[in-house]
């Protein structure tokens, strides 16, 4: 797309965007307007419309002191362009899975999920309370961003794939969509991967391109139609157990905001990070069942054996990733420390509860 | 306590509660008082923590346009009168568990905890987006109070006992404080059990009164030095899996306030929600790890013939509370639809990650 047409775009999306979010008679006098560029579709669901209820909260909190303009992908800049036209000052904040910024440091991996790692709960948990804010602050400091936790899709499904995998020998050859550094993992396993935004990989598997994807859970999966192509759909992943999603905000803007505006998007962050998680408890169980009933889609777990070889990559992997710079080896080892202090306590008291729960009421 | 002493007293804990929580120079004009009681002990770690930060959030995010005036236990009514307090309109808002009230409607335990029932994630997926509100609102409206989910404090300990427990055989004769369903499900296997506020448990216990209690999890339970009487403890405990906290807003108030003061109230409950039950993720290893070091707690798990007998239990159990009323039955039956619709999808997804991770990292 050429500059020009880029900006026209911007103008007729900022008008847009305007009305549908329209500033309430607030008693603030002056306002402030936060555009928001996003790396997801518009309307699409789970993704795309928890970051629109975002902005519309932004909005609403404020009592129209903020008021937000929202760009989907490609509105305004393509779903890649988003880091670059925040750190510009270009736009005032993105919306969007913060692994894909791993172009520019590759410890940005830990704040969205990494192989093996933290759940949502355990995730927002080491955030708020175990450290990792201020580690994140750190990292998109580098870059002129602050960045807040905005949303989580819960563990990721294993993927799509027009095979059954029995061992880790199955993804020898494989050509798959999965980016972040789950796709290292299966790239030590022999996958060829590749990294495509959602808009695009439809197209792909169904041409042959790719021959599996992962993507996020039943309820968003559904509508994208992956199983047309590929039946065989594989439970918990190893790849993305949090998938939490950031909100960065230019730091200079952040900066002349007042503490009251600031807590106002940090509370609007909150609620939807919440919320987003919650939605797709509530509506994973049902989808899951329409992609069987009506789709006739295959559900498969991968195996123990499977696991172990996975981990093992993983291993490799973690320690390339913390082998960059201090700043990587700082963040991957609080990671780690966050993994064994929480999911040890969690191990004995919610999982051993949800483990015997379900075991007594027959739930698997 | 007599009603006058109450009455001075009341007057002077606003004015150290205004005190504690100036209005900031907002720019909404008129401000409005909301008085909150809560069931728990001030500064108390983790619950009383969370509720004095509830107040605070609303008091800043409105900008000064709703100062709040918080109450402790005792402070202005006792624990267990914060319901009365609210419903007659002689505070705003309580704070505290639901599950206090089943002497007022038995379906109140469903919307703290009940035993086998949801964990928080679970909980509040349920509450926002599986039609919990509504039968909750349903409930409260029933006694001219709004609810709103304002905290939980994840899967709860089995308790403290001076005795290890190796069969449900263990319990018969048993004098333990349990509060909720979950007290009578272990009536049912024979023990005797009480229901005492948080500031009561440890003089009962070190006298000998009762020989076992549950109270939360590591970090609240720390502080209480029940270790000083019963040296077992156990993780994971089938009767409080949850345990989500409300926030119960005098209806009538509620209806005075602006959509934008709602949505405020909604937001800082939202944030408090995540936070607390954030909070007790995050220190609730370190908390175990010290009770085990410092103190010789011996930590135990129950085992699966103990499981198996405590659900047989709480079979009955539940049956019991459904005959109380059609209320009562609709909201038990919805709840159950929940634990199999969102446990059965978690099991395939976040649980079979977290035991596979937890398995290849050796974390138990």
């Amino acid at each position: 797309m050429k500059r020009r047409n880029f900006l026209t775009q911007a103008a007729l999306g900022t008008t847009a965007a305007a009305l549908a979010t329209p500033a309430l008679a607030g008693s603030h006098g002056a306002t402030k307007t936060m555009t928001i560029v996003s790396t997801w579709p518009r309307d699409f669901p789970g993704l795309g419309t928890s970051a629109q209820r975002f902005a519309e909260r932004v909005t609403n909190l404020s009592n129209g002191a903020i008021t937000t303009e929202y760009f989907a992908a490609g509105e305004r800049v393509g779903a890649f362009d988003a880091f670059d036209e925040v750190a510009s000052g270009n736009s005032q904040a993105y919306i969007g899975a913060d692994y894909y910024w791993t172009g520019k440091h590759p410890a940005y991996a830990f704040f969205t999920s990494v192989p093996f790692g933290l759940t949502h709960p355990e995730h927002s948990a080491w955030i708020k309370f175990g450290g990792g804010q201020a580690l994140w602050d750190k990292l998109s400091g580098e870059f002129g961003i602050k960045p807040l936790l905005v949303g989580a899709t819960g563990t990721q499904a294993g993927g799509w794939f027009n095979k059954e995998i029995n061992s880790a020998d199955d993804f020898k050859g494989l050509k798959m969509r999965i980016p972040g550094l789950g796709g290292n993992v299966l790239v030590k396993l022999g996958a060829s991967t590749v990294s495509l935004p959602g808009g695009q990989i439809y197209e792909n598997l169904v041409s042959g391109s790719i021959d599996a994807t992962e993507w996020v859970g039943p309820y968003n999966d559904y509508f994208m139609k992956f199983y047309e192509a590929a039946k065989y759909y594989y439970t918990g992943g190893m790849h993305e157990p949090g998938s939490d999603l950031a909100l960065g905000v230019n730091k200079a803007w952040w900066d002349t905001l007042s503490p009251w505006e600031q807590s106002i998007i940090e509370a609007a962050s909150d609620q939807e990070a919440a919320a987003m998680y919650e939605e797709a408890i509530a509506l994973n169980g049902p989808y899951l069942k329409k992609l069987v009933d009506e789709q006739g889609v295959q559900v498969r777990s991968f195996n123990d054996d499977t696991w172990d070889a996975m981990y093992a990559a993983w291993e490799e992997v973690l320690e390339e990733t913390r082998a960059h710079s201090p700043l990587a080896a700082e963040i991957a080892d609080a990671y780690v420390a966050a993994i064994e202090s929480e999911g040890g306590f969690l191990a004995k008291f919610e999982v051993e509860f949800v483990n015997q729960r379900n075991r007594v009421m027959g739930l698997d």
